[in-house]
């Protein structure tokens, strides 16, 4: 989250495809927007990949509050919570989505420990599709949870989790040169893959060898400059 | 979560992509695998794609230990922390993996509000990840935790989050009829989308009217008998 977005190319894609789905590798928070608008038929093919998320007992203890850039009361009252830094960027997203955790089971009001867990299953299915259609989506977690209780109107027993903000990437971002960007960086699988107990290492998650290196390698290696968080 | 699983057939999946990818339409919680190893190949790049997740501050408060048949006594130590009703029929399965939420920052010990949350985001896209490559995954809740911390050596400041059953689906419930299958069932999107602030309906998201109805609709009042949890 919270980082600079943009575009990959092709052969990025391709390259990136091979090893892992190119909706997952193309994914990438976002910070510059497109002001075109997101059509009604896109959100919702958005939010219905997250309403398909799997759940603890399937209590789906998941909402979504979405404010778009014509209502301009809503869509301010939620960037209105963002932190300075997150607010800089993310009040020209054309939409914002505070997502919501049920925190306790409906049917006997006993705590759900899973319930913010299964909104980021929600969310990242959000997530694939929006970068399936195109869209840049950035998650943050920086926000003042009681303001966006207040302001939003969401009641006891469920918690904003995140605000994301969604929309097209913006032109300039799309043309930036692969040098001007940050790169994506990630902990290697070995750190935090491990076989049977803790601390084994995975034969499976250690790096290939170079003679064995797959093509998500190269990807990550030669193409990951270009590639963002 | 803790549902029957099926293969659901092409015509579902084409009817379903139009409206959201069929990476998340065809995911699906599994209860019966085939007894197919799955290639270490396979498992690094289901992983590859938890590892592309996004974290708050890039964190990545993730880990994963994973548990294959031909480690008999470390497949059996995961399946032994399963609830009996999900113990039965995963403990067939090829793959098991515990995943594991970092509940402090590491470089301040200060609690990480959303590591539940950034765990659900990587292991949706383990779930995706796993479905483009014709695997099916079941995560579960109901495990002990503190059994599997024990038992897996998992240290303080970690806590386990989900135990998923992952492998290739048995043929015979490839070959199910759909009339023999739990339909997958979810609210509808009006119940837990909201315009701009909460229990406001989202015009998106209310139900199309029969003659804007979009393929997803069709898939959802059709095809949904043979799509599972």
């Amino acid at each position: 989250m919270n980082t600079t977005q943009s575009t990959p190319s092709t052969a990025q894609i391709k390259e990136a495809e091979l090893s892992i789905h190119d909706v997952i590798a193309r994914r990438e928070s976002a910070h510059a927007f497109s002001p075109r608008a997101v059509a009604p038929a896109t959100l919702r093919s958005i939010l219905e990949a997250a309403r398909w998320a799997p759940s603890s007992y399937n209590v789906q203890p998941w909402a979504f509050v979405v404010a778009t850039k014509d209502q301009p009361a809503e869509h301010e009252a939620v960037a209105s919570t963002l932190m300075d830094l997150n607010r800089r960027w993310a009040a020209h997203a054309p939409v914002l989505i505070v997502t919501v955790a049920r925190t306790t089971f409906p049917h006997n009001g006993a705590p759900n420990r899973h319930a913010w867990h299964d909104v980021g299953l929600a969310t990242a299915n959000l997530l694939t599709q929006a970068t399936a259609l195109g869209l840049v989506a950035g998650p943050m977690g920086g926000f003042d949870p009681l303001a966006a209780r207040e302001k939003l109107g969401i009641p006891e027993g469920w918690e904003p989790v995140t605000v994301i903000a969604l929309g097209y990437p913006a032109e300039r971002e799309a043309e930036a040169t692969a040098a001007a960007r940050k790169p994506r960086e990630r902990d290697p699988l070995e750190h935090f893959v491990f076989a049977g107990r803790w601390g084994h290492t995975a034969h499976f998650a250690a790096a290939p060898r170079a003679s064995e290196a797959g093509p998500l390698d190269g990807f990550r290696s030669v193409g990951i400059a270009t590639i963002q968080n």
